[in-house]
């Protein structure tokens, strides 16, 4: 029979409250991932007899943000501190709060499936150094063998069969002109949160690496358009805007992401994105500086082009 | 006389060590960093008479994160648990670990100055294009106008009268040589959060705009040491690591950032950061191209750059 509390609520793990962690036991940290502040750990809950053969379940700890109402700010006077160095105006210490305002966040599934176990595991980020030569050698045969299904979705947009409504603005020239789009990760509810994705029509451009001095008319003519557009439409002024390409980016036809300069996420770290400006600056220094130059960015473990490279790196 | 503790070392804020924050007089919250976690403070300490009219300080509290190691994770399982709603096989709880496991960063700058507090007050983030004539114009008469004591601090490192016990690597050489500490932003707890600043010797390099390719050697000898240090010590590879240099950087003595790839934060983002990879590439693509280039960056409205700027953009 399930063990119940005062309430008669079932207290087994799975279907209701339980009152700590401690029948936890843990088999491996699934993901550590300190941009959240966050654990995720596979382990198995005792069940009632205390055996441990009990549910496999995955625990995510994850430290909360601050409350900032003022007066629970003010109580965080309380907390004690442990000097950690002092240099001039500057101290640092480890600071022990008041427990009830440091709790933290606890997500439990349990019991869990290898789907789940999967969807949480650390897939290694590491960063590529690619030359010229291992672009010829590895990269562009790896996009020349991509399937063509894997972009016609973009054919789809690009020849209106496809998001028509979604449209925002389009220059129709075949050489200059582009389609601009919202992002789908923007639901279009506020401005300062704006992501727009401007899309080429020539068809030739894969990526930053295919650009020459040659193509500074279309970035300037993406650029000074849907500038324009994004302040007619929604106030914003190009100085508020984070205009960058991505290095790999998702598919390979080019296209450029317009987003709120507020807005922040790892699609915006040096080492995948470049700013357009500094694309136009390169080619201006040098208008063969995409073909000459060794670009550095982040690969997942995972990913196919990472695994054609390894035996080249 | 100053208020000293069992050891007798002095307890008033900005020389020493503080047992609590229990003197901290919150005057407002500067700003509220979700991102990271962190709340940033302004207020006073109380003096020792208790009055309210001590020294005004900046209070940085930032959540951190969890430790790693298996013994801590073991332990985290005595988090007691509270409910806050269960689906199914999910279940979401308000968590209370042991507070020995659950301390938070402070960091404490005491006297602290009106350009501390806007540094760290909210404002309004703009993209700049700095041509090398705006440079001229404006950036390189701001760099020189600050006063020398706001780089005391890194000469007082590099003369080994400060921070000394922190020092990880040094080359001592005048024109190559550099400095490899851990950044404060970093606890030095974990691997997985590594964060060290190359702090070279050379002293007429403001930043990235005064490199040029004669300086390649020092660049590739940062990258070189650094990297087999931190390989050393840490176990951790060079494809692991984010190496970058900020422009704008938030002082002008030319320094390197090391950090996890699995580190984020806004100090990565483009328009910010820039690959010590990628600044390697340029100079060797063109000698001079940090004196031709337009650089694009953020700058926070209420920073004094952006207010010297405003008259020519």
């Amino acid at each position: 029979m399930a063990k119940r509390d005062a309430d008669g609520v079932d207290l087994t793990v799975g279907s209701a409250r339980m009152g700590s962690l401690e029948g936890f036991v843990l088999e491996r940290v699934l993901l550590d991932a300190p941009d959240k502040k966050a654990l995720f750990l596979l382990g198995r809950f005792k069940d009632i007899t205390g055996e441990e053969n009990g549910k496999r379940a995955i625990v995510i700890l994850a430290k909360r943000h601050f409350e900032t109402e003022t007066s629970k700010v003010e109580q965080l006077s309380q907390t004690a501190l442990q000097s950690i160095f002092t240099n001039d105006i500057y101290s640092k210490y480890g600071g022990t709060p008041p427990p009830s305002l440091n709790e933290i966040n606890v997500d439990i599934i349990c019991p869990c499936t290898d789907k789940h176990i999967a969807k949480y595991s650390k897939q290694e980020t590491f960063i590529v150094r690619e030359t010229p030569e291992l672009y010829a050698l590895v990269t562009l045969p790896y996009i020349l063998s991509l399937p063509a299904t894997t972009i016609q979705w973009v054919y789809n947009i690009l020849e209106k069969k496809k998001e028509v409504e979604r449209l925002l603005y389009e220059d129709p020239d075949a050489a200059q002109g582009f389609m601009l789009h919202p992002d789908l990760k923007w639901d279009q509810k506020q401005a300062s949160e704006l992501y727009c994705l401007a899309i080429c029509h020539n068809r030739d451009l894969r990526s930053v690496r295919d650009l020459r001095q040659e193509h500074l008319p279309l970035l300037e003519n993406i650029k000074t358009k849907s500038c324009q557009f994004i302040l007619d439409k929604y106030g914003i002024m190009q100085d508020k805007l984070r205009i960058y390409l991505h290095y790999q980016p998702s598919y390979y036809h080019l296209h450029v992401h317009f987003t709120h300069v507020d807005l922040f996420g790892a699609g915006q770290n040096v080492g995948k994105a470049i700013l357009l400006e500094d694309v136009i600056n390169n080619l201006a220094i040098d208008p063969d500086y995409y073909l000459k130059s060794t670009l550095s960015y982040t690969l997942g473990s995972e990913m196919d082009l990472y695994k054609a490279m390894q035996s080249h790196l």
